[in-house]
């Protein structure tokens, strides 16, 4: 696989998610951040905006989006958040909607959400909810964000009984993609973001696995194969939502490795300096893989060529890699079953018959589950 | 006008909401809570319940709805809540969300609010975000709500900035409306409710309002004329609903009444003891009617004929009827600019050339409202 001619360095990739009625369309490539203000001008003449974000992106990227705003002349109001996942709280979202109600946005204006994945969940949440719904902007500054959080519209806080269990389906109007704000990333924050990359070749693109493979040193580096890895993942993850925005089918694939992963999320308190959201992704889609390969679904082979690559990565791959632990095999499966796929009890799960070949399975039996954790636990 | 044949004592009315993918049922009639069990089994067998009411509607009706669950085979939760305009606020919405997610409730159960608009409005927009969405039921217990509120799926709380400034558009599944449970109303209350049913003949229904004219003590008194009046209101909105969900043209007409009423409940403070929705919608008619002829656009006659219906009926029409006074004109404007249907610092109003004869008027400058409603306040 080669990149294409026209994701050459300084090309700009266009992706559109073809949702009737609310298709938008996402812009991928360096330094776009100071192209914003014309697009976001085009999309709403004559609207302000409330630029929405943390403080460590504020004091890295804000300074430049307001200029290149202001310098459009489009009004903007800059309102900052805490960083880090308890911003997803409902005491954040209710003063973030006052905030914006304060500052007189109304349902023709914009609401901008400059950052990660928290940034991007919380805004977008806010903005499906304010004067029942306005438009708004991802601005994604992680990895994370830009392949995820910030395609596909579901926004939304976390709750005592998980993550993101409150929230909306509010589609972006707009996404830009500055592939150069990744440079300010740490490498454990970039790595994070990459286990989301690789989950689109192990869904259903072995040839992109193959790829990343090969190329997976250049995505981190931030030649066009970042750009180029950007864009096949916002291409997958759009080519899916839009067949399934509700995810009423299909849209579950995209939770390869993501049942586990909040799970574990859980177990560590959503503490970042143990677990990151992409590391528990990464432990996550190396236990589908290997639950799968336990099940007689998918080859041996395959499975540690999964955490091979991972490993190679710099990202984990198993339950003892989580520092402080993760808990008894019984704790885990009982955080499993709080998550909001489960209907009914039962536990719904991502597995794969190979690399490039997963599929969604209702009716898993908890105590299944339980014995291959007991025996990933055992295994150290 | 005379009461249609299927409209005879006993019978049950139904009423379809024409929404593509999301139609739902309302059925009218006398004693329809001892179906609702069957007709919640019929939406989603096998589904939980999480009822969720407040204080009073809990102990006058709960009973009667649990047991027939009960009879029917469905799991079911209470959960109360304070009863009054201040249980639409993020604290209580936090708390059911958190109620709800204790409880269990996942994507295939239903959640059903029995109660007014208060309930109605905080278990919809709780439903609409748990899970990002599952389906609820409305069993609404005061005329407003059967009338209004209940039907066409604007759910939402309060904000210190204004009334329902924060929600989501979620439709609920069904709506039952059982015109006995009105019977335990106070009088005070169902007037009130009266003024959200003759809203209808003013906007595009004169022969509604002159039958309402005839008609209303038989409305309160409860006979069939108080289920057609219900089925002729919900038509009307669940026509309206069906062209514009959103509100982004004709459905802004049912706020006839409503840009003045949202003022004065602002600035009475939301206190019932001294003025409930109802009641300011009644001013706020009166009021909309008198700005129409003060613009030369509405003949006189109408307007007081408009007055003297609500002060036969025994509702207020005047801004000197508000308990402990509104505010000076300077006031009563600056509450209406917070509204949300405010674009861009203009006002939108809701105007009439005549009885049944609303339209949307964009663009009334603020100076012409302020002007009359000096006028209104210095007439006493």
């Amino acid at each position: 696989m080669t990149i294409p001619a026209d994701e050459k360095p300084g090309a700009r990739i266009g992706v559109s998610v073809a949702l009737e009625g609310r298709a938008y369309d996402i812009h991928i490539g360096r330094h776009l951040l100071c192209e914003a203000a014309g697009l976001i001008g085009d999309l709403a003449p004559g609207a302000k905006v409330a630029l929405v974000t943390d403080g460590t992106v504020a004091a890295l990227h804000a300074p430049a989006l307001e200029a290149s705003l202001h310098q459009a002349g489009i009004a903007s109001t800059r309102m900052v958040i805490p960083p880090g996942e308890a911003s997803k709280s409902f005491g954040q979202l209710a003063a973030l909607c006052d905030e914006l109600l304060a500052a007189k946005i109304e349902r023709n204006d914009i609401v901008v959400a400059l950052g990660g994945g928290v940034v991007g969940d919380l805004t977008g949440f806010a903005a499906a909810i304010l004067r029942r719904g306005v438009r708004f902007v991802q601005i994604p500054t992680s990895l994370l964000a830009q392949v995820d959080s910030s395609v596909g519209g579901k926004t939304g806080i976390n709750s005592s009984h998980g993550k993101n269990l409150i929230g909306a389906f509010h589609q972006p109007a707009l996404v830009i993609a500055d592939t150069a704000l990744l440079d300010t990333l740490s490498e454990r924050e970039f790595k994070a973001g990459y286990a989301e990359v690789v989950k689109y070749g192990l869904i259903d693109d072995p040839g992109f696995f193959d790829w990343c493979e090969a190329n997976w040193s250049r995505i981190i580096a931030g030649g066009p194969e970042r750009d180029h890895a950007v864009a096949v993942a916002c291409r997958a993850k759009a080519a899916i939502v839009a067949r399934d925005e509700r995810e009423e089918g299909d849209r579950a694939l995209l939770n390869l490795g993501h049942t586990f992963a909040h799970a574990l999320e859980r177990l560590t308190g959503y503490d970042s300096r143990r677990l990151v959201h992409g590391e528990a992704v990464a432990i996550g889609l190396a236990l589908a893989f290997r639950f799968s390969q336990r099940l007689g679904l998918c080859p041996g082979q395959d499975a540690v060529r999964v955490a091979r690559h991972l490993d190679a990565v710099g990202l984990p791959s198993r339950l003892r890699q989580v520092p402080g632990g993760t808990g008894s095999a019984d704790e885990i499966v009982a955080a499993m079953a709080q998550d909001k796929k489960v209907k009914r009890g039962v536990l719904t799960f991502i597995l794969a018959r190979g690399i490039g070949r997963s599929f969604i399975a209702p009716g898993v039996a908890a105590e299944e589950v339980r014995a291959f954790v007991a025996d990933e636990l055992a295994a150290g």
